[in-house]
């Protein structure tokens, strides 16, 4: 089962017939232009496909017969849909190149391969006849990291789509891993092995649209990643279709015979080969999933509380802790109390009785497992959220965010719909240094927003969360909106996006935390690898792809 | 602190003047003898220093003085002693050379450098002028990982002795991360953070003998990994001296900003620089330990209780499961209960009462935390023991087994100055696949060693373990003892030895699961890793160290 293109915004997020979450008229409109100090919402709609014009095709007539030779006349698509489709990842920045109709990277030919020996075919094509091969899922990259990027300039372009290869080879109950071919997206795969009593539980907000292939590519996170672990840590085992042939890694746990070159696969971002199939860690579907909402009087104790519950080494899903703009901006876009309600004054009086100031942070925790173990760690998170002050808000806040967890995407087409900019971008870093890079980032995002306004008097939201933890540090995700300059929008969001990766760096963050490289970050990569870990990096490049026909910008530049 | 080289057996394992656990007339011996079916063991004692002739020192006198100005006259050592002690590690293979004098693979000269800067000093001085550099820690390889081989015929060879770099540059309490230099021993780097109330809790068997560079180089294993995890999961970065400059590795955690280098770092085994730092993850001493003993029935019941407790996802710091010789030989050879007893025929009654046979099997489940966590996961593993048949034996063989657990090595040189061969190898698999692994590679391993016996009659002792175990899978540790064929002992081992990793790759195991790969495994490497992993292997050293001169045929060959 894949999901037909025809069905997908070309340009957006989602369904095209789907549900609008923000449709005219909602009353968060009204509160959203207010709070961005915007005299009006102007109405920017995308352009529609049928008004852009897309370069012809460059690939040789005779290039597409051996294409279609290898997989099929039905498999190789070079029809305007496919190919704006198929141009750039669903990154901010990719938005307003699509939307605006600028379709310049657009590939010359999509091919839609079945198995891992067509897919062997097509990357020996592309390296024998230098033609640059973009590796393809879900296209849900946030980082630039599957546009159609030539190799050099005029050179054709050619995206291989996996999403053809969706079986499940192997389940293994004893061992509990399977082995998936990577194509396949998240519902399908979860699909697919909850029938069999199994789940890999990887569940990132992209999950919808995304696929295995894909996660570990950019050594992606679920929202359970406590439990369930990182694209780098649940892979087994990749088997990946490289310009010198099949590359199966090793497959056996906690080996010491040498570097585990699983861990080069994990983050290779399509720059070494094509990954055909994986195997991964699964898990029983746990018997109780314990969704709820702890209430912090600030953003320390509640990163304090993300600590402890780590070092406590609990078992636990999730623990997403939101600081006190994320938390407000959540609970204004999601009441259906008005703020100057009798129970909503009540509530806040009842904050303030007990010690909380108007900016208290939310903090949703997550256990899964068998009924006894969440019990268990369930009473000892709750006890250290208690021992820092933090107010129980019960089953009622989880329950609301697990039921909306993959809807944040969806609110994006139509805010750029109204002049708005949405972005978001995450790091990670040691516990003792959450603070001051949470302070620093989200204050280097204020101040480019407010240096690059449209209008006088506006502002931007930024908004940040923990969402993963680690023994030795944590994540911060941050989101940001502000009121778009509809005549630099791309300056405007690269200014935005230099000041804070600037600081992420400048302050021991990782560039990224699991959106990966693509091209957005490769100005940062260098400094965060080291020159020698950088030229390293490089030179595994080169070993594996000569010709550096795989994926090329991405990852190394 | 360290360890002053002349207190320590230059060929053999711990102090010179250490207690003997197994003097002349010990009551072990007899039966020793009889086990293995032979006629009488011979005295077979080392050859002394004193009578063995080293070559001379291939290295310039110009090249010395280089040394010696980059570290200090004191810090290069060229005497007899040193160079044997550095000449080769501690495996079966290495002690049959040095035991009987053979010391062509000493190395020139032995230089102790004290600071980061000074090792890079003498890696760039080595790569310059073209000599070989052997990185060394403790030198307990047990795979001919820091053998002092020449990169080619009659070339010099320098070893660089890491242990007097033995700081805590720093303890982060917070993130719970410490930096350390990484020629510490494990006594030293236990006892410098303990004062501080935390603990790295890396306790390989060699932890007496055995640096945290080495641990981090060979991708080692504590044998409480289950808990605090082997060397590549507890290492955060790395500072490496390589030919090309320092190489520092990222720091943040879960990065998805491209491969995770510190993976490469974990298993380069000096082939790429040497480790001067390392950052890893610490941990609050725990405030209990339980360890207890638990019987069962067959190995099969065992490995599937240790499968469920790591499915369970209970807290465990070791689950340690002897197959029935193991369990058989530790009890004769620690018991001090005659096999005619009284109490002995009692004890046998009463186990064939309960259902067991004569080969029952010995499992160790150590919990280490606080205690309500302890308490809590105790009760769990002992209710899957329960289920799966097994006898509880209480805590009086999991204390036996804690207070010992240094102390097999300790028992070799005794061994070997009796015409016995005595060597261990690991592998690990996953959990489907661990009968079929351990009983090719136990017949694979008996068979070896029918097949090259010193007189009629002879046999070997082959027992396993399972001491690591994990989601998708659990090593195996083959520990085997052998009447040695005295005329022919190299190739005796080398038989069995080829026939037992044979066995390994032909059954899905990997060629290590922490000892590494040294010299001693490179024949298997190449399999196991494929042939494009393989050749990327050989392209990243070639990066890193363009002349080739670290650690030159370990690993890679």
């Amino acid at each position: 089962m894949t999901i037909d293109r025809t069905t997908l915004r070309w340009n957006g997020w989602g369904l095209s017939n789907q549900h609008n979450p923000l449709p005219e008229g909602a009353s968060q409109w009204e509160w959203i232009r207010e709070t961005l100090g915007m005299s009006r919402l102007p109405t920017t709609t995308a352009k529609p496909l049928s008004e852009i014009k897309l370069a012809p095709c460059r690939l040789a007539e005779e290039t597409l017969d051996k294409l279609r030779q290898l997989v099929g006349g039905n498999q190789v698509k070079i029809d305007d849909y496919e190919r704006a489709f198929h141009a750039r990842g669903k990154s901010y920045h990719d938005l307003l190149y699509v939307r605006a109709g600028k379709l310049d990277m657009a590939p010359d030919a999509i091919v839609y391969p079945r198995s891992a020996d067509e897919v062997l075919a097509i990357v020996k094509l592309a390296s024998d006849e230098d033609i640059t091969l973009i590796p393809y899922g879900g296209g849900s990259s946030v980082v630039g990291g599957i546009n159609a990027l030539a190799k050099s300039l005029g050179g054709a372009v050619v995206t291989l789509d996996t999403t053809l290869m969706t079986r499940v080879i192997q389940i293994d109950k004893v061992a509990m891993t399977a082995t998936i071919e990577a194509g396949i997206y998240g519902p399908a795969l979860e699909q697919a092995l909850q029938k069999h009593g199994v789940t890999l539980a990887h569940y990132p907000q992209s999950f919808e649209y995304s696929t295995l292939g894909g996660w570990i590519a950019a050594r992606g996170a679920g929202q359970q990643s406590n439990r369930y672990g990182k694209a780098e840590k649940w892979l087994v085992s990749a088997k990946l279709a490289t310009p010198k042939g099949f590359w199966t890694t090793e497959a056996t746990p906690a080996s010491a015979a040498g570097p585990n070159l699983n861990q080069l696969v994990a983050g290779s971002e399509g720059t070494l080969g094509v990954i055909c199939e994986a195997t991964v860690k699964i898990h029983e579907i746990p018997a109780l999933k314990d969704y709820r909402g702890y209430l912090f009087k600030d953003f320390t104790s509640g990163v304090e509380a993300a600590r402890r519950i780590n070092h406590a080494e609990i078992p636990v899903a999730m623990v997403r802790l939101s600081d006190a703009p994320e938390t407000h901006f959540f609970q204004a876009a999601s009441s259906t109390t008005s703020p100057t309600s009798l129970k909503a004054r009540l509530q806040q009086a009842y904050l303030r009785f007990r010690g909380f100031n108007d900016a208290p942070c939310l903090m949703l925790i997550g256990h899964e497992g068998d009924g006894e173990t969440v019990a268990w760690a369930q009473a000892r998170t709750e006890a250290i959220c208690k021992s820092l002050g933090a107010m129980k808000l019960g089953t009622g806040p989880g329950q609301r965010w697990y039921h909306g967890r993959f809807g944040s995407p969806h609110m994006r087409d139509p805010m750029l719909d109204h002049g708005l900019g949405l972005d978001t971008l995450e790091t990670s870093t040691r516990w003792s240094n959450i603070a001051t890079l949470k302070d620093a980032v989200a204050s280097a995002i204020e101040k480019a927003i407010e240096a690059n306004l449209p209008e006088p008097g506006g502002r931007g939201i930024v908004m940040t969360h923990v969402s993963h933890s680690y023994p030795d540090g944590a994540s911060l995700y941050f989101t940001f909106i502000f009121p778009r300059q509809l005549d630099r929008e791309v300056a405007q969001w690269q200014a935005i996006k230099r000041a804070a990766s600037d600081a992420i760096l400048e302050n021991r963050g990782t560039i990224s935390h699991h959106h990966g490289v693509g091209m957005d970050h490769v100005p940062w990569l260098a400094e965060e690898k080291g020159a020698i870990g950088f030229e390293l990096m490089k030179s595994i490049k080169r070993e594996m792809d000569p010709k550096g026909v795989m994926n090329p910008g991405k990852l190394l530049g």
